[in-house]
């Protein structure tokens, strides 16, 4: 199905053929024999499973190469547009789920999103997060990067320096490195996640700000026409928590049905 | 991370801007202008995702092309190990929880194993299961077979002839397509998952058949020494209900420690 599909190179287990190893000898000579030949023609389904992994990832170097003036320009054009990512993460759905009122409030600062995977792709990701002068915090870029290229993945996310009285994770208990097992009775917000270490491998909020906000956050700025009722109105699924929000809502019509690829993009289907 | 991560097509939603639409006219003309700029924007973004795509699937297919001859081979060899796929089978943490004590018997006459990747990759695959003559079902292959690049996926499953009185799937529920949730309550067996056709996108054991026995069975049929306890014999993970198959169990040490790469290919780690 994907690249990793392909290269399924994982840890080898070489057959013992060195006669050490009592259990062996209970094989005959014959079905011995076969079982090394089986690991060495492993081997070399592994030496080019290796070598399908380099050429994929050469073109997907390329190609984050050839995107990036893109992204680029995106972002410039993005900037002119008021409450841009503020509206569009409020409108995705797991995002949104993650927002207290204050934190909309304060995600009306955020004026650029940024995602960077490192030149090797495998060995994880960042996400710079702008914001203009705020109330709220000091810092002018707040960065959460994923090592994810060794066995324990690690995340680490930038100090936020709140101002006097503006903490806005106050009360909220971060979960240290050691506590592994995230409560998950209590809500999780923005920022909690935003600093919540505990568990780099398993992010689900990085990940969809990675692979489904950042390849196309327009789609979330603009409310489809489906997710409106017959008034115009924006139907159940979005609340109009946020009466500045509404404002920035457009109404888009969708042409033609392009067929959606990869896993993670998966289109909530309106029929039933 | 992977090819799918840097292929991020989805079905477009184009910027209204033939003026047909009320909400629209909200905006400033500067915005408007912005969002169409944006919009043409990821357009470019989307040709280069299909492009990138395009590229990473000749590599996919280029390499299923060289590996064949050595799955080929593979297979060969392994007909030359009495009870391999039975082993693996019933080594393997996920499929031998399918397995019932008959079935188990009837898997000593599964003599090769295939998966084959249809051309396009991303359309689907189909699983192999060739058997010797045996006292349970005429067939001599059964066939379980996935159509993934439409918008609902389907599978299919030969029919299997069952000799009289040798039915092992009956008193078994198979769901029907209109039901499609699987009653969980209820175990599930080996020839049930075959003959169980009613969700093809969430196939969990089809997947680990073709992403993690398939690319590497010898390690299933291989018991790794960590997984024995000190007395030389199989730990709590592997349960000995089938003593034919603890004959077949051959204890390999493990050479050097090969970085694992892809999600599918988690290693189960003894160390806490």
């Amino acid at each position: 199905m994907s690249a990793d599909a392909a290269v399924p190179t994982r840890k080898q287990r070489k057959v013992d053929d060195n006669g050490d190893n009592e259990d062996s000898k209970d094989y005959d000579l014959e079905t011995q024999k076969a079982l090394e030949e089986i690991d060495s023609c492993q081997n070399e389904i592994d030496v080019l499973n290796e070598k399908a992994s380099e050429e994929i990832l050469k073109v997907e170097q390329k190609y984050n190469k050839l995107r990036k003036p893109f992204f680029e320009k995106r972002n410039d054009l993005i900037k002119k547009i008021p409450n841009f990512w503020v509206s569009a993460f409020i409108n995705h759905p797991q995002i949104s789920a993650l927002l207290d009122e204050e934190e909309e409030e304060c995600l009306h600062y955020l004026s650029k999103l940024e995602v960077e995977e490192f030149d090797d792709i495998k060995s994880g990701y960042r996400l710079k997060f702008f914001f203009d002068e705020n109330p709220f915090f000091e810092n002018d870029v707040l960065i959460k990067e994923f090592h994810l290229g060794q066995a324990d993945p690690v995340s680490s996310s930038t100090e936020i320096k709140w101002k006097e009285n503006m903490e806005l994770t106050k009360g909220q208990e971060t979960t240290s490195k050691a506590g592994k097992k995230r409560a998950h009775s209590q809500p999780r917000t923005f920022f909690g996640w935003f600093l919540d270490n505990s568990d780099a491998s398993l992010d689900d909020v990085a990940e969809v700000i990675k692979d489904d906000m950042w390849p196309n956050p327009l789609q979330y700025f603009l409310v489809p026409e489906s997710d409106m009722n017959e008034n115009g109105m924006e139907g159940d699924s979005y609340s109009d928590e946020d009466d500045e929000v509404d404002d920035n809502v457009v109404v888009v019509e969708e042409e033609g049905e392009e067929e959606c690829e990869g896993e993670n993009y998966e289109e909530e289907d309106d029929e039933p």
